[in-house]
């Protein structure tokens, strides 16, 4: 299991007039929690994409417990349970609100794509390398 | 059954640097589509607020199929497959392209709350009212 | 002088918690507008992209004179004063509410370019044909 | 004078198919930039609208000089260049990439607002007196 944790604050923004985080930009905490996971095993989603491999959503769900509000510092927790075989990584990611509450619990599917072929590949080896001792 | 379609054109904003739409803007494309549902029967999802009665999203479920482009003008059809009951109302949401190609479909669960309280409600009687029709 | 004039329905996700319209989300109903009327002179922004001219925003400005809401069915309304000389386009642009009462005015500067070179170039010929009855 | 500055890392939601921050994100960018600015003089935006103070965006100027990119890591300047007086707070923004270019300057003048009967007040007692030693 790989887990990785980062901090987000709520902006003014990311509100609504329900006065919570509007559901939809949890996508958005979601991605940066990926990409925070990705460079804290030592890569670059950017340098990625820069090589030839982009990782577009596939699925996407997400279950709202608890709202988030305005300035909070949530934490986005990112897991991958399993190692990622062939062309599909999914992530669980969950985020905490500074009382350690869970305010929302999801799962994401990506996959690896040759760009600009936009054929499946597998995951790129130097991820590979890099996530096997997490799964051994 | 209770479908309802309503038509949205992509906006520059939504479009992301694998040009396509990012994969959170659907939220606000689905959210689109339930008020325009909701306004098709002769109901205000602004008016229910004002009345008292908010409906946050409690799940949020999206497969993301083919991609939507710059100024694809979009059809989202939004149906109930059941009459709701209690505090409960499950949208199947789709998106599809000029060609009629499915790009999205996903299901959002939203409940009825009483506001300021908090508390689950049942669905307001003049929603049951125009839905009744449709599922008899 | 050329106008045009577009509608656009607030959406839930684009206000924030003062029960307002988020400031910064007047630059896609600004984004929009000016889509809109290029397209009210028989062109589009999308074919002109594809054709190789980007017109990136230089300088944007806005007065927030009075608050839009939820749900408000806005009126944007664009116009270019003056016949575009060289590579600069200046857009003026306002948003009215349904009492058509001016809630925000702007000024949006734009360039264009030649992508990807990113050269500064003149407005496109077919542009310049279709905006010239309006300044004679 | 007083300054602040604060980081903020570009989202991929935030780019656009140009493969630059989409302009209307930078009001995101200047209001964290402000938002951490009054918290790094030992308050909170959030306590004051708690009590009863809203700073709604009155007008907002940008010129984007140089794209932002994704992942770039950016600082945000924010900076008040004379003391407020009465209910007008006018903040200079600046946004700089890790070379230290400029990307965006801005001027963003807010009012304060007595919530909810909007009517126009003096800066609070409590922001005067931490910023007053900036500006003697």
């Amino acid at each position: 299991m790989y887990t990785s944790e980062h901090q987000v604050r709520v902006r003014y923004a990311e509100t609504d007039q329900m006065n919570v985080v509007y559901h939809g930009n949890y996508a958005q905490y979601f991605e940066v929690g990926r990409v925070e996971a990705i460079r804290q095993l030592g890569l670059s989603y950017k340098d990625l994409e820069t090589s030839g491999i982009i990782m577009p959503v596939i699925e996407w769900t997400a279950k709202f417990l608890r709202p988030a509000h305005y300035d909070d510092l949530l934490t986005v927790r990112t897991t991958l349970k399993e190692m990622p075989v062939n062309h599909r990584i999914e992530f669980i990611q969950e985020v905490f609100n500074e009382k350690g509450k869970l305010l929302t619990s999801g799962k994401v599917l990506l996959y690896f794509l040759r760009s600009p072929s936009m054929e499946k590949t597998d995951m790129p080896p130097e991820m590979a390398q890099r996530l096997q001792p997490y799964f051994s």
